[in-house]
C-alpha cells in the first residue's frame, strides 16, 4: 500500500515519480472545444514539448497517460505556471485524495478503483486533475481510457458539457470516477453474499481467510474514498474564481454520492464483522456438538466396558462367574445402564 | 441493497429508472384543495400528459405510483420547471435520504419501511416529495396507498391540514412515514425479545443465524433512517420561501421522532450484540459442563478398568489371583478409588 | 420499551394516551403560593373542569397524577393556552426527554427512575412540566408523590423557593428527579459489585444471564438520561422570558449532575463489559484445567492398560507369560511409565 | 465509587458532608504573604471562627484539612461571601472535577490521586480551591500535607510565586496535583509491564483477575482526570478579573499535562485490552496443545488396545491364537499401526 | 514510555533533564547563511558560552546535540530571551509533540522515529525547535546527524532554502522528520505482511506474542504522531510575525503528510486486530479438527472394544463362545458397526 517514497531528503517541490512505469512513452490526448467546435489530437510526447498558450473562449483538455517522464511534467509546469508542490503531488502516486486551491488554479487528487473478480482484489489508480479558466490537465499512470464516456459526450455534444467551462469538465471527470465506485461496491457486496451463503451451508477452512482478505481490501477502499469525501466537500464550498456557481450544485451531487458510498462501505465492514462473529459461533457450536457426541459415547460405553473387564479377571474365586445365568443377568444390567444414560442425556438435550 | 446503477457514463441529470417495475401503468392520484373545496381524481397516465398550471389559492397534490415511465417524469419536469438533478434522483430508487433546496422548489427523498413478520425482513420503498408554493408531487414505486390516512384527513377536513399550504402537506406525508417507523421498531423489538427467551431456554443451532440475520436487517433500517435525521434537521432549519414559519415547529417534532427512532435502533444493536455475547457464553458454558462430565466419567472408570485389566492377564504366576478373597478385596479397593475421586471432583465443583 | 403508539394516521396535536391507566380518576394537587402565603388543595378532577386564570404575584402549581383523561388535558390546554403539540407530548408516555420553548411557555419532559431491588429492574415514570410566568403544570402517570420533598420545602418555607417564581419551582422539581438518579446509580453499583464477588468466588451458570440482564437495564437507564443532558443544557442556556437569570446558575448545577450520572453509567457499562470478559476468561481457564486433568489421566492409564490388555490375550505361545517373575517385571515397567509421564506433565505445568 | 448522597430532598445550597470523617478536628493552615513578607499560622478550628477581612496587597491562603464540620464551612462562606452552591460542592466529596466562575470568585474542584503499590489500588482525595483577588481557600478531607512543596517554595521565596497573586497560587496548587498524576501513571505502567512479563512466562489463574482489577482502577483514574481536562481548558481561556494574563500561559501548560496524562491512560487501556486478548490466545493455544496430546495418545493406543482385547476373547475357535507365531505377528502389526499414526500426526504438525 | 519526571515540587520553568545522558559533551553545530554566503562551525560547548546577538539579514542555526547540560540551556535562554517554560520543555524528553507561540519566538516539539528491524522496536528521539526572525535553535538528545540532508541542501544551495528565512528552515527540518515516518511505516507494513504469511502457513506459538508486540509498538508510534497532527495544523494556521505567508503553503503540505501517516497507522491497527481475530479463528478451527479426529476414533473403537471385552469374560456359561463360527460372526458384526459409523461421520462431514 505505501510504496517507498523516493524523495526523502530532497527539497520540497522535487518531482519524483514513485510508482511503477506502466507505459513506454507518455500518451497525451488533447481536446479543445467550445459550444460550436471540437478539435481532438492524440500523440506520444517528446521530452521537451512546448505547450501553446490557452486560447480564450475554448476549453483545453490535456489528458496525460504515464507519469514516469518527470521532465515532461516539469515543462508542463513551466508552460502553464503550475506551483511546484502540485507537480510533486502529480508524480507521487501515493497521494492521499485531496483538493487544493492555488493562486493560478485548483488541484484535485483522486483514486480510481477497479475490482478484480478473479482474485477478489481492489486495484487503485491515482488520477490528478488541475484546472483553471479554460485549461484542464488530467494525469494517470497507465493507458486505460477511463474517461471514454466523458470524451464521447463531448464529441457527441450530448448534455450541457460543451456549453460549460473547465470546472464543469473537472466535475464530469470526477463524477465518472465516483460513478465507478458503485460498481466496485456492488462486486464487494456480491462477494459478501457469497461468503455468507457458504458460511451457512458449510463453514470450511478457507472461509476465515477469505473474510480476512475481504476486510483488508475494504480497508484499502475505505482509505481511498474517506479523504475524498472531505476533498469534494471543499470543492463544493469553494469560492474559487475558476468555479462557476452553476457548477457547484453538481459537485454537491457528487458529494452525496461519496457519502452514500462511504455509508455502504461502513455497512459492509459491519457485515464482515458480523460474518466473522457468525463463523466463530459456528465453529464453537460445531465443536460443542462433537464434544457432546464424544461425551455420550464415552459415558455410555466406559461403565459397561468396565463391567466386562471385571468379569474378564482371572481370580480363582469369583462367585458370579459360576452362576448359570450370570452372563445373561450381566447383559440385562448393562442394558439398563445404557437405557438410563440415554434417558439422562436426552433430558439434558445432549443429542 | 445497492442495485446496479444503470446510469454510468451518462451525463448528469439523465433520468434512468434503477428499480424493478412493479406496476403496469403509472397511477396518478390528483387532489386539489383549499379550505373551502376539495377535488379528487385518479387516472392511469399516458406518456405525454400535459399538466395544467398550478392555480393560485389552492394546493395541487399529484401522487404518482410507479417510476418506470421516465418520459412521464420528464414531461412532469418540463411542466413544473423542476431541476434535472431532482428528476434523476426521483427515478433512481437507491437514493440516500436527503433534503435539498432548489430555486424553484424543495425536494426530499425518504424511505418508507415495512416489516415482514414471516420472514423477519425489512422492505424499503423510496418516497420522493417535491413541493413549492401550492404544488406538491409525491413519487413511489408501487401502488400501495401509504398516504391513505393523510388523504382521509384531507377529505374529512379534520385538523388544520386544509387551512395550510403545500409545505404543511409535505410535513404531513413525512410525518405519516416516520410514524410508521415506530411500528417497524416495535416488531423488531418483539423479535429480539423472542430471541432472548429462546436463548435462555434452549440455545439451539439456528439461533445464531437468526441473531446474525436480524443484525443485518437492523443495518438496513439504520442506513435508511440515519441520513433522514440530518435531512429533517435541514428542513426544520430552512428559511426557504416555500415553508411557512408555523410549519417549522411541526417539522421539529418529526425531527424529535427520527432522533428517538435512531436511539432505539442503536439500543437494539447493543441488545443484539449482547445477545450474541450471551450466546457464546452459553455455548462455552455448556461445553464446559460436557467436558466436566466427560472428564469425571473418564477419570473415575479409567483407573478401575486398568485394575480389572491387570487381573485379566494370563501370567502364570500372579499371586493375588489365588488369594481366596482377592476378588472382594479388589472390589473394595475399586470402591474406595471411586469414592475418593467423587469426593475430589465434588470439592472442585465439577458437578 | 417502545409501546405501541396509538396515534398513527391521526393529525398532529391529537391527544392520545399511550400508557396504561394506573389510576381510576385523575388526582390534581393544587398549590398557590408567594413569599407571604400558601394555599393548598387536593381533589379528583371532573372531566370538564374550568381552571381559574392565574393570579398575578403568586405561583400556581397544578400537579396532575393520571394521564388517561385526555378530555381533561384538552380543557387544561384551552384554559391556559397551551400549544397542541405539547398536549400531545404530555399524553404520550413514550416521549424522549426534551426541552422546548413555545411562545406561551416552556415545556420539559423527563423520566423519573425507580430501581426494584428484588427483580434488579429499572422502572421509568414520565414527568412532564410546563411553566411560564406564575404558572406551573406537572404531569405524571400514577399517584406516587414523587415531589413530596419539594412540597414540604414550600410548606415550611425553607430555602429560597417561596421567594422565587415558577421557573425556580421547575428547577426544584427537576433537581428532585435528578437527585433520585444517584440512588438508582448506587443500587446498580451495588449489584455490579455483588456480581463481581460471585464471579470471583464461583462463576456459576446464571451469572452470565444476570450480567446480560443488568447490561440491558443499563441501556434503558442510559436511554432515559442521555437526552436529558442536552435538554438541561438548552434549559441552562435559554433566554426565555419565563426564566430569571438567577435561576440559570442552579440549572447549570443540574446539568453538572446529569453529566456526572452519565459518566457513571458509561463507567458501569465498561465494568459490565469487563465482567463479561472476565467470565469468559474464567470459563476458558476452567475448561483448560478440566482438559488437562482429562489428558493427564488418559495419557497415564491408556499405555499401561494396553500392556495389561496385551498380556490378557489368549495366544497359546506368549513366552513372557510363562516367566516366573513376568508379572512383577511388568508391574515395574508400568510404574516406570507412570513416573515418567508424571514427570513430563509436571515439567509442562499441566497440574 | 458513588457514595450515598445524603442531600436528597434538601434545598439546593444545603451543605452536607458526604464523605467519611477522617480527622477529629478541622486543621487550618493559614499563610499570608507578599513579595516582602510571609506569615504562617496553623490551628485547629472552633466551630464559629470569625475570619478577618482580606488585607490589600497580600495573599491570604487558608488551607483547610477536614470537611465534616459544615458549620465551619458555612461561617467561612459568610465571612468571604461565597455562593451557597460552592459551599455545597466543597462538602460533597463526590464532585466531578470542574471549574466554575462566580461573581465573587472562581472555584475549581479536582481529585488528587494516590497509588497504593501493595494493593494495586488508586485512592482519590477531593481538593477544592476557591480564589479571588488576594484570597485563596483550599479544602481537603484528611490531614496529609499534599501542598508541602508549594508551601516550601513560598517560605523559601523560590521562583516567582511570592511576586504573584492568588491566581498564580491556585495554578501552583493544581500544578502540584497534576504533577503527581505522573507518578500514579508510572506506577500503573510498572504494574502493566509486570503483568505482561508474567503472562508471557506463565499465564496462571489469577492473572486474569489482576488484569480485570487494573482495568477497573484505570476506569477510576480516567473518571477523575477526564473532566479535569475540560475544567483546566476553561480556566486557561477564562477572562475572569481574578486571573492575570501572565498566569494564563502557565495554566495552558497544565492543560498540556492533563492531555498527555489522558493520552497515556488511553494507551494503558489499549495495552490492558491487548493483554487480555493475549491471555485468551494463550489459554486457547495451550488448550489446543493439550487436546492434541490427548488426541494423539488416544488415537495411537485405542486401535492396538482393541486388537489386544480381540485376542483376549474366549471363543473356542479363534484360529490365530493357535498359530505358533501369532503373538509376534500381532506385535509387529501393532508396531506398524503405531508408526503409521506417528508419521501421520507428524505430518499434520500435531506435536 | 513515561520515565520518571524528576521535577515534581519544583517551581514551573525549572530546567530538569529527564532523559538518559547519551553524549559526553554537548555538540553544537552552528550554521549562518543567507542567499550569498554560508558559514559553518562545529564545537563541543563549555558550560557558560556567550552567544552573539543574531545578525540582521542572515539566518543563525544552532543545532545542539545533547540535553543533559542544563546550565548551557539556561545560558542559551538568557542570550536569546527564551521563555522559561520553553527551556523546561526542551530539557524534558517526555514532551507531547506540540506547537506553541510565545511573544519572542515559536516553539515546536516533535518526535523523530527510528525502526529497529532486528528487535521490531520503534525508538523515539525528541526534537525541539525554537525559531523567530533570523534565529533557529534545534535540540536533540544524541549525536546522530538526522538533519544531514537539510544541511547538505543548505551547503549546496539547492532549492529555495537559502533564499528564505528561519521559518522555512524550521519547515524543512520538520519535513525531514515527517518524511522519515514513511520509512518507519513501510517497515511496520513489511512486518505485518510477514506475520500474515506466517499465520496462513503455520500459526505457531510465538505468533500471538509477535502480534501483541507490534500492536504495542504501533501504540507508541501513534502516541508520537497523533498530537503532531494538531501541532502542525496550528503551525499552518498561525499568523505569527515570524512566519512568512509563502511558507504556510509548505507547512500545509506537511500537515497532509501527517494526516496520511495517521491514516496508515489506523489502517495497520485494524489489520493487526484482523490478524489477531484470524489467529483465534485458526486456533479454534484447528482445535475443532483435532476434536473431530478424537471423537471419530473414540466413537468407532469404543463399541467394538466393548464387544471384545464382553467375550473376554470368564463366565462359565456364555453360549456364543462355544458356537463354531462365533468369532467370525463377531468380526463381521464389528466390521458392520465400523462401516456404519464411518458412513455416519462422513455424512456429518466430520472428516
Amino acid at each position: 500500500m505505501a510504496k517507498q517514497r523516493k524523495k526523502e531528503g530532497l527539497p520540497p517541490g522535487s518531482i519524483v515519480f514513485t510508482g511503477d512505469q506502466k507505459v513506454d512513452k507518455v500518451l497525451i490526448h488533447y481536446l479543445k472545444y467550445n459550444e460550436e467546435q471540437l478539435e481532438e489530437q492524440s500523440f506520444h510526447s517528446h521530452d521537451n514539448i512546448i505547450f501553446p498558450e490557452a486560447a480564450i473562449e475554448v476549453v483545453d483538455w490535456y489528458d496525460m497517460r504515464g507519469l514516469h517522464n518527470t521532465t515532461l511534467i516539469e515543462s508542463l509546469g513551466k508552460s502553464f505556471n503550475i506551483h511546484a508542490l502540485i507537480l510533486e503531488d502529480i508524480a507521487d502516486t501515493n497521494q492521499r485524495p485531496k483538493y487544493e486551491e492555488y493562486e493560478k488554479g485548483n488541484f484535485i487528487s483522486i483514486k480510481a478503483l477497479f475490482f478484480d473478480k478473479e482474485e477478489v482484489t481492489v486495484k487503485t489508480e491515482q488520477i490528478s486533475i488541475y484546472f483553471n479558466q479554460g485549461l484542464l490537465l488530467s494525469f494517470q499512470e497507465d493507458e486505460t481510457d477511463i474517461f471514454a464516456a466523458v470524451r464521447q459526450r463531448l464529441e457527441l455534444g450530448r448534455g450541457r458539457i460543451r456549453q460549460r467551462g473547465a470546472d464543469y469538465l473537472a466535475y464530469a471527470l470526477i463524477d465518472n470516477i465516483v460513478d465507478n465506485y458503485y460498481q466496485v461496491i456492488n462486486e464487494v457486496e456480491a462477494v459478501i453474499e457469497l461468503l455468507e451463503d457458504q458460511l451457512l451451508s458449510d463453514p470450511g477452512n478457507n472461509l476465515k481467510g477469505k473474510i480476512h482478505h475481504l476486510k483488508k481490501e475494504l480497508l484499502i477502499i475505505r482509505k481511498s474514498i474517506l479523504p475524498l469525501r472531505e476533498a469534494i466537500s471543499q470543492f463544493a464550498k469553494s469560492d474559487s474564481p475558476f468555479i462557476e456557481d452553476r457548477t457547484t450544485i453538481f459537485v454537491r451531487d457528487i458529494y452525496d454520492h461519496t457519502v452514500q458510498v462511504m455509508d455502504m462501505i461502513e455497512t459492509y465492514r459491519d457485515m464482515l464483522n458480523g460474518l466473522q462473529d457468525l463463523y466463530l459461533s459456528e465453529i464453537s457450536f460445531k465443536m460443542n456438538q462433537v464434544m457432546q457426541v464424544l461425551a455420550v459415547v464415552t459415558t455410555i460405553f466406559v461403565p459397561i466396558s468396565f463391567l466386562a473387564g471385571l468379569y474378564g479377571m482371572n481370580f480363582e474365586n469369583i462367585p458370579e462367574l459360576k452362576a448359570k445365568n450370570g452372563y445373561f443377568i450381566l447383559l440385562a444390567v448393562m442394558l439398563m445402564i445404557v437405557l438410563f444414560l440415554l434417558y439422562y442425556f436426552k433430558r439434558k438435550k445432549w443429542f
